[in-house]
C-alpha cells in the first residue's frame, strides 16, 4: 500500500517489502525467535530474512550469516542481539541500506555506564545515514494492516485485528502492551501501536508526525512519561491539529510523586506537569488522566460527530437515568437549555406525564408504543438548540427484538439529523454497537461515562491553537537586576509599573516624596534581595516628611541588621497605590517547552489555594482571557463582593507584553514575577508595583 | 432459610412459602403474567396461586377467583390489577393475612388526581393492618437465593444468579433493572433486588433496615433521588454501621438541573445535596457519583480489605504502571511513604537497576524470574509501614502459565501477610479473578479505578459516626429578633460575641463609645433590616465623639431614607474589633434531615469560591474540627501569609455550640448566621461581630 503523502520513514515501518531479523533464533518463545514466529503466524506477506550466522534454516527459512548477504533489498531490519554487538548490526544494517531499524536490546541509557556512550553512537550513526532508528530498549512496534508483527512483547497473543483508524504510541514497552489489549477488550480498531524505549533516534513526537500523515491512522492515542525536545512535539502537534487528525495523550507524572518515579524510569524529563496541561490545551489534545479516560476519547473521537458548543439535551425513558446524567452533564460544563414551550406542549399531549424540560423523560410509555422515543426526539432535535443529546437506552441493545427496534430507531434518525452530534448510553451487544458506530453514534454501557468523553471531544474544540512564532531569543547573560531596572524594563515592554525614584539618603527620600506626594511607600534597592518584607525592607503609607525620614533610617538599619553583607542601591519612593484586585503575573523559560507565562490573583488565593493558571508565550489575547477565565477565583475580577468590575481586559494585555517580553529573553532570562499588580476598575487599566528577573 | 434476626416483613418478601398473583394472566409475556412465568422458570419452590376470576388455570396452575378462596395461608402478593382495583385487591389480601403485598399498578401519586388519595389509602391500609406494601408504581423485587422473582421488567432476562452477597435498593425502576445488568455484567453477586416506586409503605429506608439484618446480605447497594423521612435515614444508616455491613449509595440530584429533574421525577423531596453529603459521611457511607464508582466501590468492599490508614506502596514490574498509578494514589489522598533505606539496599541486590522509592518497580527481569515479585512484595510489605500495597500485574490472568503463576503467587503471599489490604490491577479471566477474590484481593482491569475504589473504603472508615441525640425542639414560634437579642441569646449558648449597647440618640451613643473605649463601630439596630450596610446603616472605626455623632445622624437619616417604614430600636454601640481571620459559621434546620451547622472562611472564600462546609447537628468537637479541615482554604486558619495561626480549636467549639443551640431550637428557628466571626490568634479565641436568627 502506498502512502499519498510522501512519509518514507514510516512507511518502511509500516508497509516494508521486506525485514531482516538480527539476531533470530529458532526457538519461537525466545525473544529472538518470537518476532519471526510472529511474522509467520499472522501471514505477513513480505519476505523474511533471518540472521544467525549458526544456523542455515531458520523456523523453517533460509538464514543467512550477515545481513549483507542477503541477495534482495531490505526495508526494514529487527536487532536483537546482545547490547556489545548492536553497534556493529546497526553499522551492518546502514552498509545493507535498510530504511529502518528497531533495537530491542537493552543496555543502554537506562543502564547507565557504557550504554550511555552506545545509545549516544546509535543516535550519531541514525542521523548520519538517515537511517531511522526506534528503541534500543523496546518492545517494537506493529503495523496491523500490513501484519507486520515486530514485537518480542505478549500484544501479540491477545489478538491481530485488521485495523481500523486507531493508533498508539506509548513510551513504555509493558504499559504500552497492556494498553493495547485493554484496548482490544474495548473494541478499538488498533492500526498501529509503537513503543519508543530510550528514544535513541526516533521519539514520540516523530511517531506522532508518521500517524498525521498516515491514512490508516484516523485517532492518535499517546502514553507518555516525558518529552525532551519540547518543539518538535508542539510541532507534531500543531501538525495533528492542522489536519483536522484527534489526539488523545495520557500523560503520567501528574504528581510529585509520579514524576519522580518517571524521572527515575526513563530519561525523559517528566516536566511540570502544568506546562504539558497548557501546550496540549493550546494544540487541542484531548489529555485523559486514566487508561479508562483514555478509551473512552479515542472512541468517541473515532466514531462521534464532535458537539460545536456545550448546549445539551439529555432524553431517557427513565427518570433515574436522565437525573444521573443530568448530574454529569452539568459537572462537564453543559448547559442543559429547556425545551421551548410549544414543544412542551406538544410532548405533553403525547405522554401526558413524561418530563419535557430538560432532561426529558419519555416515561415507560415507550414500552406500550416504541415509536414515542423517535417522535420525542425528533421534536427536541428538530429545534435545533442543541449542541449535543445524550439518550439512554437501557438494555435494548442485548435482546433480538429490542436491538432491531433499536437500529431502525437510530437509522432513520440518524437520516433525519445527519450532523447532530448523538451519544447513547445502553447495554448492547458488540454486533449491535457496531451498527451505531458506524452511523457515528458512540455507546457506553456508562451513562456519566458517555457525558465525560463528549465533554472531552468539545475540549479539544475548545483548543486555542494559533501558530506559535519561534522565540527570538538574545541568549546573552543579563546581570542582576534590581527592582528599579526591573520595573524599567518591563514598562518599556508595555506593562504599566508605577514609576519609583531612587534615593540615597534619607533628605533625598524626602525630596523624592515631596515631588511624588504623600502619602509614599519606600522599598529598599538590592538586586539581591527577594523578599523585601522579609528583612524589614519595605514602609508603607508613609504620609509626612517625618514618617519618611524615619522610615528610610528603619529599612536601611534592618536590612543591615538581616543582610549585613547585601549590596544596597538606597531606597526606592513611590507613590503609595491602593485598591483594586491583587494580582500576580509571571513568567518562565520551561527547559522543554520554552517560555511560559503565568498569573493568579493575589493573596490566599494564589498562597493557599495555589489557583494560578498557566499559558505558552507568546500568546494572543484571546488565549490570555481564557486564561483569566481558567482561574477559580476568576469571578473576582468580576466585581465580587459589591466591588466594581476590575479591568480584567488591561491584565489580559499585560499578560500578553509578559508572554512576548519573556519570547523576546528567552535566551537571557530565567524567570519574571511582577508582583503584586493591581487590577483597577474597568477602564482604569492595571499597574505592577514591583518586579523581579532573574 | 430463617433468620437469625427477627425480620418478619423482609423474610415475607426474601424467603415466602406462598405466593398469590392478584390479576394473573395466561399470557408469559403480558405484565400480569410475566411474574408467574418467570417463578416457574426459575424454580420458585414454594406454593404460588395464580388469582383471576375469568381462569381456571393459568399457565398451568389451579387459578383461583379470590384471594380469599385461597385454601392455604398466603405469605407474599402480587397485585398487577388497574389502579381502580387495587384497593379493593389490598383490602382482600389483608383480609386473606398476608405479610406482603407488592403492587405494580401505576396510577397513583406520580399521575396526580384520584391517584393521590388512593396512595394515601393505601399507606393507610398498609399501617393500620401491619401488613408491608412495596409500591405502587414499582417494577417488584427478587430475591435470587429464594429465586422470589416478583418483577415484570427484564430483569430476570439478564440472568439470575444464586446470589453471594450484594443486594441493591432502587428508587428508580427502570434505572433498578439497568443497575441489575450492570451488576451482572461486572460479575457481582446479587443477592436481594428491590425497586421501591412511590413508597406508599415500603419506603428506602426500610429496605436498608431490612437488609442491615439480612444473613444474605455483605454490601448494601443504593440508588436514591430523594428521602422524604430523614431521621428513617438516618436510623436506618446507623444500624449498617453498628453492624458493620457496609452501604454504597448513588444519590443522584447532585446538580440544580439533576435536582429539580428529581423532583418531577419523584414526589420525593430532592433535599440539598450537600445535606446527604453531610449524612453520607456522618454514617459512613460510601458516596458513588457514577455506576462504574457504585460498583467498583460495593466489589472493593465485598472482596477486599479496608485499608486502616493511607499510606501506600506501588509494586509493578512496569515502570509506567507505576506512575500512572502514584499519580493516581496521590489524587486520592494517599501518602506514598519511602521504602526505608535497608531494605531499598537488599532490593537493589536483587535488581540493580529496579526502582525501589515508592512506587516499586521490579523491571520486566520478572520475566526472567517470577520469584522476584514476591520478593520485592515481601520486603515491602514486611515493613509494616503500608496500610495498603497496589499492584500491577498486567496481562498475567488471560493465558494457562501466567495464570497459575500469578495464583500460586497471590496464595503464598496472602497467607504471609493475611490481614493486609491488597489491591491488583490486571487483566485477568473471570474464573481467575474469582480465585483472587475468594482471597480478599480484588482485581481492576483499569489501575485508577483500582485506586479510587480502595479511596472509597478508606473514606467509609474515616466516618465521623456518633450517636446523635434527637433534637430537643420546643417548636414555639418566636418574635423576630434583632441585633442585639441574637446576639445576647448566641452568647448565653456559649459562642463568644463582641458585647455591643443600645443607644437611642445621638448622645446616649456617645456616652456608651465613652465607656466602651475608641474607636467604636455604629450598627443600625431593627429586627426587619438583614443587610445593613446595604442601607447606609453601619458606620465603623469612630474614633472621637464627634464622629459618633456625626455617624448617629447619618446611619439614621440613610435608613429611614431606604426603609422609611422599618422598625428601627436604635443604634448598636459595639468596639471596634480588628484582627484575626474572617469567617461565617451559621447553622439550618433542614426540612429532611433537621439541624445542620455551616462554616466558610470570610469574604472572597465564601462568596466566589462557594468553599463552605457541612455538619449535621449536634456535632462533636472531632466532627466539627474535620468540618473545619474540609475547607478547601483550611490552610489560612494554620497562618498562611506569614500571619500567626488562627484560633481554630475556639473556632471549632463555637460550631458545636452552634449545633446545640440549632438542635435545641429546631422547632423555632428556620436558620442561624454568625458573620463575620473573627478567628484571632491561637489561644485568644474568637468573637462573632453580628448575627442573624430568623
Amino acid at each position: 500500500m502506498s502512502l499519498p503523502i510522501p512519509a518514507p520513514e514510516s512507511d518502511a515501518f509500516f508497509n516494508p517489502n521486506a525485514i531482516a531479523l538480527v539476531g533470530a533464533s529458532s526457538s519461537p518463545t525466545r525473544i529472538g525467535g518470537r518476532t519471526l514466529a510472529a511474522l509467520l503466524k499472522y501471514g505477513f506477506a513480505g519476505r523474511i530474512y533471518p540472521i544467525n550466522p549458526s544456523h542455515d534454516v531458520i523456523q523453517g527459512l533460509k538464514a543467512y550469516a550477515r545481513i549483507e548477504d542477503v541477495p534482495d533489498p531490505v526495508d526494514l531490519a529487527v536487532i536483537s542481539v546482545p547490547a556489545a554487538e548492536v553497534l556493529d548490526a546497526l553499522r551492518s544494517c546502514i552498509a545493507k541500506g535498510v530504511r529502518a531499524v528497531v533495537i530491542y536490546s537493552s543496555g543502554f541509557s537506562e543502564a547507565g555506564g557504557d550504554g550511555v556512550g552506545m545509545q549516544a553512537t546509535i543516535r550519531f550513526l541514525a542521523r548520519r545515514s538517515g537511517v531511522r532508528v526506534l528503541g534500543p530498549n523496546c518492545l517494537g512496534f506493529m503495523s496491523l494492516p500490513s501484519k507486520t508483527i515486530c514485537t518480542f512483547g505478549q500484544a501479540p497473543n491477545m489478538g491481530i485485528p485488521d485495523g481500523g483508524g486507531v493508533s498508539i504510541v506509548s513510551q513504555s514497552g509493558a504499559f504500552g502492551t497492556y494498553t493495547y489489549a485493554a484496548g482490544l477488550f474495548r473494541r478499538m480498531p488498533i492500526s498501529r501501536w509503537i513503543t519508543t524505549g530510550n528514544e535513541a533516534d526516533v521519539d514520540f513526537s516523530d511517531c506522532v508526525e508518521w500517524l498525521v500523515q498516515d491514512p490508516e491512522t484516523k485517532v492518535i492515542m499517546g502514553y507518555m512519561e516525558g518529552c525532551r525536545d519540547g518543539a518538535a512535539l508542539i510541532r507534531a502537534l500543531e501538525n495533528a491539529r492542522r489536519a483536522g487528525k484527534p489526539v488523545v495523550i495520557l500523560k503520567v507524572g501528574r504528581s510529585a510523586a509520579g514524576a519522580s518515579a518517571a524521572q527515575s524510569h526513563t530519561a525523559a524529563l517528566a516536566g511540570d506537569d502544568q506546562v504539558y496541561d497548557a501546550v496540549f490545551r493550546r494544540y487541542g489534545v484531548c489529555r485523559a488522566a486514566s487508561l479508562e479516560e483514555f478509551f473512552d476519547a479515542g472512541y468517541a473521537l473515532l466514531h462521534g460527530l464532535a458537539p460545536k458548543g456545550k448546549r445539551a439535551a439529555v432524553i431517557t425513558a427513565s427518570g433515574g437515568a436522565g437525573v444521573l446524567i443530568a448530574d454529569e452533564v452539568s459537572a462537564q460544563g453543559f448547559s442543559l437549555p429547556p425545551v421551548p414551550d410549544d414543544i412542551q406542549l406538544h410532548l405533553k399531549r403525547l405522554v401526558p406525564f413524561a418530563g419535557v424540560g430538560n432532561p426529558i423523560d419519555v416515561t415507560a410509555q415507550v414500552g406500550n408504543d416504541p415509536q414515542l422515543f423517535s417522535q420525542f426526539f425528533s421534536a427536541v432535535a428538530g429545534t435545533g438548540l442543541y449542541d449535543a443529546i445524550f439518550c439512554f437506552q437501557g438494555l435494548s441493545g442485548i435482546n433480538r427484538e429490542p436491538s432491531e427496534r433499536l437500529l431502525s430507531r437510530w437509522t432513520e434518525l440518524r437520516e433525519k439529523f445527519p450532523d447532530l452530534p448523538i451519544f447513547i448510553s445502553a447495554m448492547a451487544k458488540p454486533e449491535v454497537a457496531a451498527v451505531l458506530e458506524s452511523k457515528n453514534i458512540p455507546v457506553f454501557d456508562d451513562p456519566s461515562r458517555m457525558v465525560r468523553a463528549a465533554a472531552a471531544m468539545c475540549n479539544r474544540q475548545n483548543g486555542d491553537a494559533m501558530p506559535r512564532p519561534a522565540p527570538v531569543s538574545a541568549a546573552v547573560a543579563w546581570p542582576k537586576l534590581n527592582e528599579v531596572e526591573a520595573v524599567q524594563l518591563l514598562g518599556r515592554a508595555g506593562i504599566p509599573m508605577a514609576a519609583g525614584v531612587v534615593a540615597k539618603s534619607a533628605e533625598e527620600a524626602v525630596a523624592r516624596a515631596r515631588e511624588i506626594g504623600f502619602p509614599v511607600v519606600l522599598k529598599i534597592l538590592s538586586a539581591e534581595i527577594q523578599h523585601k518584607s522579609d528583612v524589614g525592607g519595605v514602609a508603607v503609607g508613609l504620609a509626612d516628611e517625618a514618617l519618611v525620614r524615619e522610615a528610610y533610617e528603619n529599612v536601611m538599619s534592618s536590612v543591615r541588621r538581616h543582610l549585613p553583607y547585601a549590596p544596597v542601591d538606597g531606597v526606592l519612593v513611590a507613590p503609595m497605590v491602593n485598591g483594586g484586585v491583587e494580582a500576580i503575573i509571571g513568567a518562565r523559560i520551561d527547559p522543554v517547552f520554552g517560555p511560559m507565562v503565568m498569573v493568579g490573583l493575589g493573596g490566599t488565593m494564589v498562597e493557599v489555594l495555589k489557583d494560578v493558571s498557566f499559558c505558552l508565550a507568546p500568546l494572543s489575547l484571546s488565549e490570555a482571557r481564557s486564561t483569566l477565565d481558567r482561574l477559580r477565583g476568576a469571578a473576582i475580577l468580576d466585581g465580587a463582593r459589591g466591588a466594581p468590575a476590575a479591568d480584567k481586559e488591561a491584565l489580559a494585555e499585560a499578560l500578553v507584553r509578559l508572554g512576548d517580553f519573556a519570547a523576546m529573553h528567552a535566551g537571557s532570562i530565567k524567570s519574571v514575577e511582577i508582583n503584586p499588580i493591581l487590577v483597577r476598575a474597568k477602564g482604569e487599566g492595571v499597574v505592577g508595583l514591583d518586579a523581579l528577573i532573574s
